[in-house]
């Protein structure tokens, strides 16, 4: 099909599907004349997944460049895949060194470590944990850091079943779209449904 | 204390400080002459609020400006304010209507009504939940939506906590400051461990 084409099927305007195809998120159509190309189904289903992440999950461009790259190496394996994907949506700040980053560090191995779970030190997340509880006891709001246990009982309650959900026998590409999909829109639910049950619970404690 | 001072103190740049005053994020000093004016400590706390929020929490500055209009207005009640800063911080994309949005309806109000919980239907998490849980349908990633009854449950075994832990008595502006926190870095802090507890179910799955 012709881009106005695609751009009918999926309702992504010609000047964003052009942008897209710059930024590299969007594969080449096969050229079929000077100014002409002609596109297929997979792009039809790339082009959603782009507007997914960016519009729903709310990433970046160049984090989804980055998430799409890892879908489309297949160098990459699935394990890898997890943490490159973790890598381009997790917040980067430049963590200060004092000691309420030392104390941070001790607390989150100490739990680690408590519960059995293997972690590498270059884990995105634990990175990102360690950052915001830092900040929360120089904010002086260690009561939210306090909810660390709690919330940590709750990721171990889900995590295998979701790293199970999106392994598909012998199809690669399928099982790492699932997987930066499970990351970004995943994400996104657990933190909507949270804002609900926030809402149930505040409702019984503050009205 | 002076701007500088206040710039040494926080290691905000002074042109930063300069941004936020402008912005209204930080409330203006007391004037002390044509060109200057006195800071205090409420100055310096807000100023590591403000950069916690945008650089640990990344959301944007117009979303930090309606958090912290919330703080600061004290008509907001505590129960109000969890709202108000949920729809700060939540992802809000223009949702199709189609047959996936309202079979993504139907599935939460069913999903809440067997929980029996009491969600309001502008919720700003109930809109984000519909809004994924359509997004995967269209996507084909229906696997990832099928992980909304373990999200559910794990987000009910801390929701009551979350808002246990951040009422102060008598002291309302701490009680709300502690809800913004929590919503902003307390999400950051449950997906960090999130991607820590998904590391470790890969390592025993797939490598």
């Amino acid at each position: 099909m012709r881009v106005a084409e695609l751009s009918r099927r999926t309702g992504v305007s010609v000047a964003s599907i052009k942008y897209y195809l710059r930024e590299g998120l969007l594969p080449a159509g096969e050229r079929t004349g000077p100014n002409q190309a002609d596109y297929g189904d997979a792009h039809v289903h790339r082009l959603r997944l782009v507007r997914a992440l960016l519009d729903v999950g709310g990433i970046s461009v160049a984090a989804a460049k980055e998430v799409l790259g890892v879908v489309d190496d297949e160098h990459v394996t699935l394990h890898d895949s997890l943490g490159v994907a973790q890598d381009a949506v997790m917040r980067r700040s430049e963590p200060l060194e004092d000691e309420a980053g030392a104390r941070a560090e001790k607390v989150l191995d100490d739990l680690a470590s408590r519960r059995g779970w293997r972690v590498s030190p270059e884990n995105p997340g634990r990175r990102a944990v360690v950052d915001v509880l830092a900040t929360l006891e120089r904010l002086d709001h260690g009561e939210v850091g306090g909810l660390l246990e709690s919330y940590a009982a709750a990721v171990e309650g889900f995590a295998d079943e979701e790293v199970g959900a999106v392994v598909v026998e012998e199809d690669r590409g399928r099982s790492v779209e699932g997987v930066v999909t499970g990351i970004v829109l995943g994400g996104a639910l657990l933190l909507g449904l949270r804002g609900m049950a926030q809402e149930n619970a505040s409702r019984q404690r503050l009205v």
